[in-house]
């Protein structure tokens, strides 16, 4: 079982949820995703979870966790994609991977019976979500849960496009290296050579980015352009912070030149 | 088993303790609680033990190390609970449970043969509560462990009291999201209106809160009064932290007209 | 096993290498020693390898993944030492081991045959240590894994001198709660007395010490010196942090008269 939050390491919100899954169903293993998704940041959630959850065993059920609909009309559900079950509200968390993988079932959690009782408002994690896939974990099926559905929420997710002498895209994340990670695949870099540095437009600047297959190839401080390792363009500056460099931050509008 | 602390996450301190534990114990099961307790904060440390404890199985043994008078004549304990098992110096760690609930039973730590050797003068929480708790998991028993004790230190625990046009109480945490708990229970808001708004007086402003069931009822970025999951009273912005746009800190005296 | 890394915890790097190893070694108990090392500190990854790894039982894997090389000619290596198995970068994380316990065995980590398919530039951590430490958890045997070394790279660490009239040394960590741990060893201190304060030049500025077996035999805010638990001399301010109040940083060389 996995488990992502919005919900910081401080408080003991993530333990009150482990407390309620290990209770109900002792012998699951948890191992964290991440708490540490930015508050309330769906689109955040959504790419953690379309990053990390199929590297894990087939059967492995995944809760998630970032839910600023928490108590209001938003559905909760549980869902099955490549083998893999993931229990979570329904506000686009999973729309990256239902994107890539086809959605095998889904329901809505309306039986109350397999909730905690009484219910809180503002943590359905601990009250709902936890019970439901200790309940997963111990052999119950998707259907008991609740009713079948079809559709779920979807993310506006940024796309990129070619134009006229590059691509358009967007940085969409920054990571704990200061690495920028943009949403452009691997895919349009086939051509680039290693010989030629990488021309950026962000930000009204034009950046220069020598063209690194990791960043050990360049000397300390170089800024460099890479495949990073979840197959996008990545930008990075080698032993610092392409992001404290070059004041990047997600949601940044990136032009490559090609 | 759970481990709750005021260690931090960057230093080896929490994978000493677990090495520990493992070394002896090594079909337990351990589950963090926090390690990011503010320093020497045995106040915060109660009141994640308070929240999160009982919540764990019966039988569950939870260590807890928030000890700044480690190494001097302060007295270490194990005690038992509702079913549940403590380990922890006896500096008030245990009042806030010990307040609601009947103590079972519970010893100072004596018999040195069941401690690490040497024992560092800084860090008991390794080289004597560690491979105590490990002794317990393995079936050993409080009274193998030391003299039986009847009295355990207490904490001073801001209160709250009804005055003349309300309620008079304290902010006692502000968690991740910059939600700011307080001491006021649930039962005092029984006959509140969500028809009406919650006034407030804190750090000499008055404020104005709308009364919601949950977070998202509100539109962003409005502030809201609600019954928050542990059952108090909470003060929040939705989709903003309402620690950072009223001040609000850990401690600040608050009085909501009724 | 235990993981190691400079990772952070925001982002999912932590997930996806638990995600492989369990998906390889389903009944492997996986324990995180710290993923808050600075970037590419190899020195600091090496300390906290040094302080940490041994507490563990016999037989522990250590996967240790502090890697400002990845993706260069640097090799990777599996490595065993005092009993315990270590599979990391060859760029000095175990040289602090190495210097106080015999290497026992160690191989360049060669055989493709058991690393993840492709092998991205810039995530060995996930796509080949990982594999291969589930591979030995399992039972494989460190020669299957590729051809053995006998020298592997070394830190320069810095050490301490005696000068006249005291020893020179050097500000080896600055932990969680503001304490400054040095490179001098308890063995210098075996004649000082509780009774006169240790007298240190750091930083241009000559600061006096109160000497104390513990924090909590001086009063909160006082300025102690005192032997922690690594066996180092330690200088602490008792409920406060020595490295805010005197600016201490990691790096600083100390005399401390004698």
């Amino acid at each position: 079982m996995t488990l992502l939050t919005d919900f910081g390491i401080t408080d003991t919100y993530v333990a009150q949820m482990k407390a309620v899954l290990y209770g109900l169903a002792p012998s699951c293993l948890i191992v964290d995703i991440s708490h540490e998704i930015p508050a309330q940041n769906i689109y955040a959630g959504a790419r953690a979870l379309a990053e990390t959850a199929l590297l894990f065993p087939t059967g492995t059920i995944h809760v998630a966790v970032v839910d600023p609909g928490v108590g209001t009309q938003r559905r909760l559900i549980a869902a099955k994609l490549r083998g893999h079950l993931f229990v979570m509200p329904d506000n686009g968390l999973l729309s990256l991977l239902v994107k890539d993988f086809s959605l095998e079932a889904a329901v809505e959690l309306t039986e109350r019976k397999f909730w905690r009782s009484p219910v809180s408002h503002t943590f359905h994690g601990r009250d709902i979500l936890a019970p439901v896939a200790a309940y997963l974990a111990k052999g119950g099926t998707l259907l008991e849960l609740g009713q079948p559905i079809h559709n779920l929420a979807n993310l506006m997710e940024p796309c990129w496009k070619r134009i006229e002498g590059g691509v358009l895209g967007t940085i969409s994340a920054i990571d704990h290296f200061g690495n920028a990670i943009t949403n452009l695949p691997n895919s349009l870099f086939k051509d680039f050579s290693f010989e030629c540095p990488v021309l950026t437009w962000i930000n009204d600047r034009c950046l220069e980015w020598r063209w690194c297959a990791a960043y050990g190839f360049a000397p300390p401080n170089t800024a460099i352009a890479l495949i990073g390792s979840n197959g996008h363009l990545e930008l990075a500056v080698n032993c610092g912070s392409a992001a404290l460099e070059f004041r990047l931050q997600v949601g940044d509008a990136i032009i490559v030149y090609c």
